[in-house]
């Protein structure tokens, strides 16, 4: 199913290992001219229910992604006027990064982990929100991972080798595992692609014999069930939360930013490995999301990545959900 | 130019007054369902640069507004049609209020003020978000005013009489004084709409001889300008802000909720004092932005109130800049 050549294997690589990003946007510029204290910006964390459950979108920075050669099938210019349209900039793409945090069934569990210390200098933010935001890593029960890119799963262990949730139970999906994990793939792989194989063994090598894989499709946590959505990596796993009559779809990378993937779902990012699966999985989401009115947070759609997905001619639109100041 | 009968009046007081909602929006439930310290949101500022001037929208909670009667020409399924689309409940609508501070010239500049301990039980959490902010009210140099509507000026003054702002400069549009603090209009006004004049006199009397009254259409701070905007109400103003080649609108209330009236800029909120004035008003302004690219604030948009305006048929569309941690 999972087709590799040299091209995609080079992207895969790049976001495995979340390489800095080219500064050539001036949302860059303005992250390195540090405010001081009291000019800080609001910490990125932002709080809803899902019936009685309570989650938690944590914004883990920004990955400014040069324009050209970041979609295989649409010409710069068609890109660019989907950026234009989006007030967005048309050179570099500021890509957020959005895991979400439940709290259910008196436990404490995380979707994906941010970029940990390995990301884009616009990046790393995650610990001083999900803190903010009132967590404590050590009181972590669950961590469910969705795909095994580098920025979903690097927040697990420091560069230096410490793992950063020590109580935490980690689940994974088997298929992803699987891929990633094995030692014939990764021989076979290209040279590019090497680092999203070397990576996942840093990060989940030391307690290999401890992580619990899933098949997608059941129940991995207290209302959270595993949706399986391969396609952007081969085991690339979507949750659905649901309590009450509150229900919601934790899309990860089922699209990348939604002003480009969203309103144009035949759009394929590089990083999408297999792009006919994920194309086909993007498809199928977003046509039932708009349908149910279900809400959706997307990975990499703008903090606090909180919508409902609207079908606009051969496309959606992600339709943010108003702030609102209470939980 | 103002038209004032029973119904406009007793809205335009009902403004004026901020009175407590209606508790039939969810919202409201869940916002005096307080969650614990721990558990807090995140604080309602978010900043943003226009050219080398920091701005900072600070949200003073919201309103719920029941949905019938709320539009004086528009069927009320048309109207709830637009909530859906946008997401939004279709009893009461969650209208928030935002004001701007802006940082410019050394001067640490408001434009409105929120609702003070006045408003519903949903609103009021302004000065918290404000000192969140790193801002204290004893430094600020000079506050503008928009209108004179209670939600804009009453932050200004605590019910017990207190001066909130000691130090600052109160700024406010000259038509707008000219006729909320008429001895003669007041004693010509519909019963409904006294409150207005009379909540006038309680926040600008005591300082009446200290408030500068200007004439909409100059600088009154540093990179700022006044934009005579009257419909809404007598002396409804609007400020550009501007700096390098940065430029932002605060749009005040030249539109009431944007998912109702920058979608459809012909409808007009029982809070327009002048339906036919604040509507053409209403249309310059959105089509000035939309035509020029420029970033706007509108008070009562969805927090962070931070976007642009694009053409979308017969009216247009919000769409909101991304969330970004840097400043």
């Amino acid at each position: 199913m999972t087709t590799i050549n040299r091209r995609h294997a080079m992207a895969a690589g790049a976001a495995a290992l979340a390489a800095p990003a080219i500064a050539t946007d001036t949302l860059v510029t303005r992250a390195q001219a540090q405010a001081p204290a009291a000019a800080a910006q609001a910490p990125g964390f932002y709080k809803y229910k899902v019936g009685d459950i309570t989650v938690t979108a944590i914004n883990d920075g920004f990955f400014a992604r040069p324009v050209e050669g970041f979609i295989r099938n649409a010409e710069l210019p068609a890109v660019q006027a989907a950026l234009t349209a989006a007030f967005l900039p048309t050179n570099a793409i500021p890509i957020p990064f959005n895991t979400l945090v439940v709290e259910t069934g008196g436990r404490l569990v995380m979707i994906d982990s941010g970029n940990g210390n390995t990301g884009a200098p616009t990046s790393g933010t995650w610990m001083a929100n999900f803190r903010a935001a009132g967590f404590d890593p050590a009181r972590v029960n669950t961590i469910l991972i969705s795909h095994f890119h580098g920025d979903h799963i690097n927040g697990l262990r420091l560069r230096d080798g410490t793992a950063v949730f020590p109580n935490a139970e980690i689940q994974v999906p088997a298929p992803e595992w699987a891929f990633w994990m094995s030692d014939e793939r990764m021989n076979q792989a290209p040279e590019g692609m090497r680092g999203g194989f070397q990576n996942s063994r840093r990060v989940f090598g030391p307690i290999a014999n401890d992580v619990k894989r899933f098949e997608p499709g059941g129940e991995v946590a207290p209302g959270i069930t595993s949706i399986a959505a391969y396609g952007h990596s081969p085991g690339h796993t979507c949750f659905g939360i649901a309590s009450g009559t509150g229900k919601m779809i934790y899309m990860a990378d089922t699209t990348n930013h939604p002003a480009l993937f969203v309103r144009n779902p035949d759009w394929s990012a590089v990083f999408d490995q297999d792009a006919d699966a994920a194309r086909a999985v993007r498809r199928r989401l977003l046509d039932m999301a708009a349908t149910e009115k279900t809400r959706v947070h997307f990975y990499h759609a703008p903090f606090p990545s909180n919508g409902y997905v609207a079908k606009d001619g051969n496309g959606y639109q992600l339709v943010p959900a108003q702030w609102t100041p209470s939980i």
